[in-house]
């Protein structure tokens, strides 16, 4: 067994749980955000300063990895641990949802999916097996089954991908045999409760060590998403860890713990940063406003982070400003310092039976309303969408 | 007196000097490198970084800095070693060099110079009683007189710009108060010995408490810098720190330690590193050359830098292939290493009055002939003004 799940608690008043994921390159403890690293890289990242952060699983993109350098190079470089001399927990995801993306340009069939490289305009195609393969080269701890991303609200386009969405499942299940990586599920169908509750059904039979609940984030409303998981997480082994993919928005995974979700990833903390938007307990800082040019505060008053025990705002900005990449290094760890903050506080709530009234503590002070916050982190997926 | 120079020793087969120069912000050992961080920032990396590198001494840009943010921004945030959190010791040049290279950009005349904004096209004006005001305010330890710097190879513009370089400095003199600052005089002249002389007895006769040598790197042969160094070092003070402005190719400095040379700057090592050219005993290596794609090895072996002790060429070149800064960090951190450890060579060399040949050492495995290394020094400085 590649991985193991210690189950420590789950939280009386609600099903925020409190674990520690066991992996081949360490433990690490849940809920927990992994900081995304597409390109085996956290941009403007070094491992030392992830480590100083108290990062621990991180994600690296199968979908990109694939194009280039390609998986063989990573392979030979010792696997992506190697490669990126990143010695901690990594997962890859399937590279489905940017396939799926590129809307005009990929043909899908029943054995698979053909694409174009955003890169060169070169035919590639994905299939489980294929998949399979190019994620057991890359070596994370912990790999994806390939899946259809449809749009969640859509329900003739749910029923269609979901046949698939398992018959792939099977097949990445037959395909995968490295023993030192774990492949979790992914249960699809859309913000509608019996697709959910097939998949979820169909996949728990298979048995996989752990469970992504997908297509979320992606266009339903907060209620929406919050409803699915509500419906879908008590379907699951309780034993096994739960990963929402894609949601890193502070308020999204405050709601998603208290429904029992583990596992978060998200692009929004590092791409935001990188335009200039910094998190705080008050909600987002545009470092870029007038209002900071002479400012000698720093991002958030009490933040522990190197940049924030450091540089002012006036500094901060005049970075950004004269186009400077420290500030796009300085931003990063900043939100990488809050989200991974924010986790341990979450788990510190969880383990004090404290959780619900951290999260309304929380939320009461943080000044984005849910549109605003779910529009934005649209926004933020599109663009990284367009980037590619 | 904002700073002392104590000369330990003098090679006796040669003029190389073993020195320790002492700041407000620190004493740092000489011959010594500083690198550079035109707009409050060496491109990509942070202090603690530059603290982990050894740095000493770092050059800041006036003219960058008089545009954005503005000096008064910069007192007011506790001047450069408040504003940017380096604790160490700070020059800035005066802003002359960037602005003469604004040829068609600048209006000179006996008082000062107009010239536009590369920011905004705003029409601008530098005057040595200006420029002092802007350096006092930015707060260095070290500030530079305004000069004009012509073509070296052009006598009669050395001969006109002479008159106009010592008035000024006579100017900056007088308008100089900032009793923790020390201000430097800039010896010109071109590569005519007669005007050098006339240079460094004008200056001298001021007293400063150390001088530039100007002018050099800009298109003369190596032969002709030289020659300009060995004629002008003995007609400045043995008590004194000199410092030879914009040279930082390894070879060049190597040659200009032996004639007497204390202090360097140069954008040379971290912009040719965001080039991917990376430094190594043998000469220049690019990361981005396809021979490197499945290298395991450090960029050099036994490199004790944080990027060789970690990173194969193979993801260097990765970093650089998928425009991920990152890879602009590391490189920039490598090649920083390879000077200040190469000062450090220098220094222990001086010490142990094996110098010559320490150097003769050096030169013989670094694969780089003199117009090679020139012509590259010359492009990346007019790359740099291109950026202007």
């Amino acid at each position: 067994m590649a991985i193991r799940f210690d189950l420590h608690s789950t939280d009386p008043a609600g099903g925020a749980r409190l674990g520690l994921l066991h992996t081949p390159h360490g433990a690490v403890p849940t809920p927990l955000f992994a900081p995304v690293g597409t390109q085996a890289t956290v941009k403007t990242m070094t491992p030392r300063d992830l480590h100083t952060l108290g990062a621990g699983l991180i994600l690296a993109n199968t979908y990109h990895l694939f194009l280039r350098p390609g998986a063989e190079l990573v392979q030979r470089m010792g696997g992506l641990h190697g490669f990126m001399r990143w010695d901690g927990p990594i997962l890859t995801d399937s590279g489905g949802y940017q396939v799926f993306s590129l809307a005009h340009m990929r043909k899908l069939d029943a054995d698979g999916v053909t694409f174009r490289s955003h890169i060169d305009g070169s035919l590639q195609r994905f299939t489980p097996e294929s998949v399979m393969d190019t994620e057991q080269k890359l070596g994370a701890d912990i790999a994806m089954c390939l899946d259809e991303c449809p749009n969640p609200l859509d329900r003739a386009a749910n029923e269609r991908a979901l046949e698939r969405t398992h018959a792939w499942a099977t097949r990445c299940q037959v395909a995968h045999t490295r023993p030192d990586q774990a492949l979790f599920g992914i249960v699809q169908g859309g913000i509608f409760p019996d697709l959910r509750a097939e998949s979820a059904r169909y996949l728990t039979g298979l048995g996989f060590p752990g469970y992504a609940v997908g297509g979320l984030a992606v266009g339903e409303t907060k209620a929406q998403m919050i409803d699915t998981l509500a419906l879908t997480c008590p379907l699951l082994p309780v034993d096994k860890p739960r990963y929402l993919m894609g949601v890193g928005a502070p308020e999204d995974i405050l709601e998603a713990v208290a429904q029992g979700i583990d596992l978060f990833d998200c692009v929004l903390p590092t791409r935001i940063a990188r335009n200039g938007a910094l998190l705080t307990h008050a909600g987002r800082l545009n470092i870029r406003n007038a209002q900071h040019t002479a400012s000698p505060l720093p991002i958030e008053e009490g933040c522990a982070c190197y940049t924030c025990q450091h540089f002012s705002r006036a500094y901060l900005r005049h970075l950004f400003k004269a186009g400077e990449t420290l500030g796009l290094h300085l931003a990063t760890l900043h939100n990488l310092h809050f989200m991974l903050r924010l986790m341990e506080q979450i788990r510190a709530a969880i383990a004090a039976g404290t959780f619900l009234a951290f999260k309304e503590q929380f939320l009461a002070g943080y000044q984005m309303s849910d549109q605003d916050a779910r529009a934005r982190n649209r926004q933020a997926r599109q663009e990284a969408l367009a980037l590619l």
